[in-house]
């Protein structure tokens, strides 16, 4: 077997497979999506989600196929005037890039990738009613400090906030106070296969969907009021992935029995480790020069042909990321996400010590 | 473990257990939906359906995460004027309502929900772009003579023709050259886990799709062009269900094996069982009266107080489903899908033609 650091997909979490063999035992794929199993495997999940991550009973979780379709929910239910967004990598970029091609006015605002921002030099327009920001920019390591991003928050209380944690959550100890909408891949940091994404989303987003919901050309699996609503039955309008769902929740609690705390203090050791290794090696550096910009869960390195220390590490059995986009001859990418373990970590780190 | 002849999810296959195991041991769920794995196990997928159905080159093989995504993305990419809806069904009434919702234009022609339609009473608007119609509605057992589609086809060839095979593709032995589109959806006759919709679109749809596409307010995933333009690179617009597609190509090889004439011969052999007992039984009869309208794959029973009979069979491990919606009193549903035997059905038989 193979470990994967790929930044998502990525290694399945370690109790991953146990959980299948129980789904299949307990016949999780062939129970109704609208039958009473269903409803209490919704509930317990958002019950054990919120346990997890601590978001008030003011937010609804909704089940989407993946965080591609929050970008077109979000732009096409809460954007009436304008939607604006923080560029600093692909993935804010594509969230800018699907409001464009939705039509909707943007306001863009952008510095160069592997940068985080300085909050106080951001203005966002008077008539914006949604601000995207992620958290942690999975194209190239980048991780916008939580604090910053209240700052803005506090700055702009006229628009809704929605974070990008797809690569992030659980590990950022978020106050969902100060945001009102928050979004992930479980194939990321939760280690499950792909096919479903998490929308976190507070009261003010149903009520700014609300307005105007009776104008717009949404069908019923597009409309935010219409999701929120069979949320609160815990309910979805389409026939969701039952067996994600199944499996995000079992992950979920495998997580709270661990203890949120200690999988955020393993991550940050595990981080240091990866972000020394990189510092101290003559051919090799971390992308993200500033430390306090420098994502722990996506540990994104420099150097020339970065598909030399790729293929070292495949050889050892360690499959690593190439970089995104533009940056692909240049960057790796190593996945630190809560499946990868202290002694996987350190062994990878010491790999790329051996490197020359 | 109980059987389920619920009609999807249903039972799953019964090698989808081994596919599973295999899945885990070959980190399926690791690998990255942008790299030459994902991309040959398209193109694999691709092949294997297009054997198994008979779909020309013509014909893309685009992945959805579910049929209800099917409907809004043909409204918003193939309809510019009006779209035509036979409804005969909850199923099919959803796809209109969906139409409404849209804000599209509409031709509704509806008769009673189980019957079947007269072809030669059908008139389709001059102006219409799509024509929806459901092959087999799962709410009530009806399916529509395959030969009555293909007339209506020939009567109306101004306008995209659409088939609903949620629940019965691979049964029926289409003729691609005589329809534009046809979706399903994996958790019925495929059965697999739910979370993945798989909609077979041909150029005619596309070439609908690209007048206008420039002036539509559509995100990329939601876009037909963009879908089909990367399902000839076998590459998806958004992270999809990687293990779903894995195990559809795998449980499409598994039949091609067997041989879809025989699977089907096994259904009509199977639906020929179940309809003979519903038949001869005092207490229940078949809700669809006229035979050739009769569904092989969803079988539909009519009877007072229809949960007697579900808890019956209940208390023999054998699950069948309620009846949908308006129904829900007076009906049972049984799947008649390929994992279910020969065997299985036979047993299902007895234990009804004993019910008292």
């Amino acid at each position: 077997m193979k470990t994967y650091f790929t930044p998502g997909p990525s290694a399945l979490y370690y109790t991953v497979q146990d959980h299948l063999r129980t789904a299949y035992r307990e016949q999780i794929a062939a129970i109704s999506h609208r039958g009473e199993d269903f409803k209490n495997l919704y509930r317990d999940t958002q019950s054990n989600l919120q346990q997890l991550l601590g978001f008030s009973d003011d937010y609804a979780v909704i089940f989407l196929p993946s965080a591609t379709e929050v970008w077109s929910m979000l732009i096409s239910n809460c954007v009436a005037k304008k939607s604006s967004h923080i560029v600093n990598g692909a993935f804010s970029e594509k969230f800018y890039n699907t409001a464009k091609t939705m039509k909707v006015p943007t306001q863009l605002i952008e510095i160069d990738h592997g940068e985080g921002f300085q909050m106080s030099g951001i203005n966002v327009d008077e008539d914006a009613d949604l601000i995207a920001i992620v958290h942690n920019e999975t194209s190239t390591g980048v991780s916008q400090p939580l604090e910053d991003i209240y700052q803005l928050s506090q700055a702009s209380q006229h628009a809704l906030l929605a974070i990008d944690g797809v690569s992030s959550i659980p590990h950022p100890d978020l106050d969902f106070e100060k945001i009102d909408c928050a979004y992930f891949s479980v194939q990321k940091c939760f280690g499950l296969p792909a096919g479903l994404g998490v929308c976190l989303v507070n009261r003010k987003c149903l009520e700014k969907a609300q307005v105007g919901a009776g104008e717009r050309a949404l069908a019923a699996h597009q409309s935010l009021p219409k999701m929120f609503e069979l949320a609160t039955r815990h309910q979805t309008v389409y026939t969701p992935n039952v067996l994600g769902i199944y499996l995000l929740n079992a992950v979920c609690k495998d997580m709270l029995m661990k203890g949120i705390d200690q999988i955020r203090r393993e991550t940050e050791y595990k981080a240091a480790v990866l972000y020394q290794t990189l510092s101290s090696h003559s051919l090799l550096q971390p992308f993200v020069k500033q430390p306090e910009y420098r994502s722990k869960t996506v540990v994104v390195g420099e150097m020339e042909n970065s598909k030399r220390l790729i293929e070292y590490l495949s050889s050892k059995s360690m499959v690593v990321g190439s970089g995104y986009g533009q940056f692909s001859n240049d960057h790796f990418r190593i996945a630190n996400f809560p499946t990868h373990s202290k002694e996987h970590v350190e062994q990878l780190a010491d790999f790329i010590a051996a490197f020359e």
